[in-house]
């Protein structure tokens, strides 16, 4: 019962860190700042993470699930190749809108802030963010497979322009506070995919 | 006398803040370490810059002031539609690999870390992305008028694809030190060109 107690503030403590980490980075996310949140001594929060180092791992692995189970699985559900890739970009901007509060995509916040900052978390985020372009590249591949898209299609080629659409829209829609930036977005998305399509599916355009 | 030695003073205590924030981020510029790597007292450092945020200005004025410097002076020498847009473009890599120190371009950094930073900075960044992206947007739309590109593109979307193009190759580049990320970003540039060129140029391909 104390261990579901102790695991519960523990959740409840990466969650609100997450939040301001969104906002101000990981690495500004101060130990004293967030102990006042979540109504804990610094002694108190010491006793869940053992560092701050050991509190930003644990946020980073917390928004990697997130992003799993908002991004990824329901993605995984639909089927190979097209469907699935245009699955995982959309549920990615949704990601990026953000349906608790418009925090934006914290990888590419972090991606900026920990680029100059070796360390675990710089290596966990490596990690995770080279996962995500692999189970982009691995959906562009079975839509080739599938015949959804030409045989010249190369993944990493259009998983860059993918990512690249991603990060336009989350600086249109967060920084410039541009209105089309959706709809760019989606058609930028809508042209990739004509280009990328089989010969009979292309004429459809 | 007593003005240009204060003028070489702060310009020098500029130039390490811009360095600095390339790293840590605009708003991880302390008053306190700045006056130390600048040999200054804090006071003295006071003399120059009435407050964090007049240094903060200060040193985002100067990271604009260099990016025209670098990037869009030399392209507007060159001639207007495609050459001016690929200039544009090449200097653009070429400000990311960072001439002295690979530090990326730091208005991606800022773009992240103001997003929800409501505040003068703020408002400065907004303004500078905005006009490089018309300025971007401009030498599309001569290349259009020029007959470089086809009468169908839309400065706006091609823009979009490629603050997407450099982006992605900052965060290759320098979080995933990915050796392969300027060879993609230049080929996915070519293929965006030739998308755009107008018939005869485009039957090259």
């Amino acid at each position: 019962m104390a261990m579901r107690k102790g695991e519960a503030t523990r959740e409840a403590v990466i969650g609100l860190a997450l939040s301001r980490a969104a906002e101000v980075g990981l690495n500004g996310v101060t130990l004293g700042v967030l102990a006042g949140k979540a109504r804990l001594s610094k002694s108190g929060l010491f006793a869940h993470f053992r560092s701050k180092e050991a509190l930003q791992l644990a946020v980073l692995e917390e928004a990697i699930r997130r992003f799993g189970e908002a991004v990824v699985t329901p993605a995984l559900a639909r089927p190979r190749g097209e469907p699935r890739l245009a699955a995982l970009f959309r549920n990615y901007l949704a990601w990026i809108r953000g349906n608790k509060g418009g925090t934006g995509c914290i990888f590419q916040s972090l991606s900026e802030e920990y680029d100059d900052r070796p360390g675990p978390v710089r290596d966990r985020l490596v990690r995770a963010l080279s996962e995500w372009r692999a189970a982009l590249a691995r959906a562009t591949a079975q839509a080739v497979e599938e015949g959804h898209f030409r045989a010249g299609v190369e993944p990493d080629q259009l998983v860059g322009h993918l990512v690249g659409i991603a990060k336009v829209y989350q600086e249109s829609y967060k920084l410039l506070a541009d209105p089309g930036a959706q709809d760019r977005a989606l058609r930028a998305f809508e042209r990739l995919l004509a280009e990328a399509r089989a010969a009979p599916a292309r004429r459809r355009r």
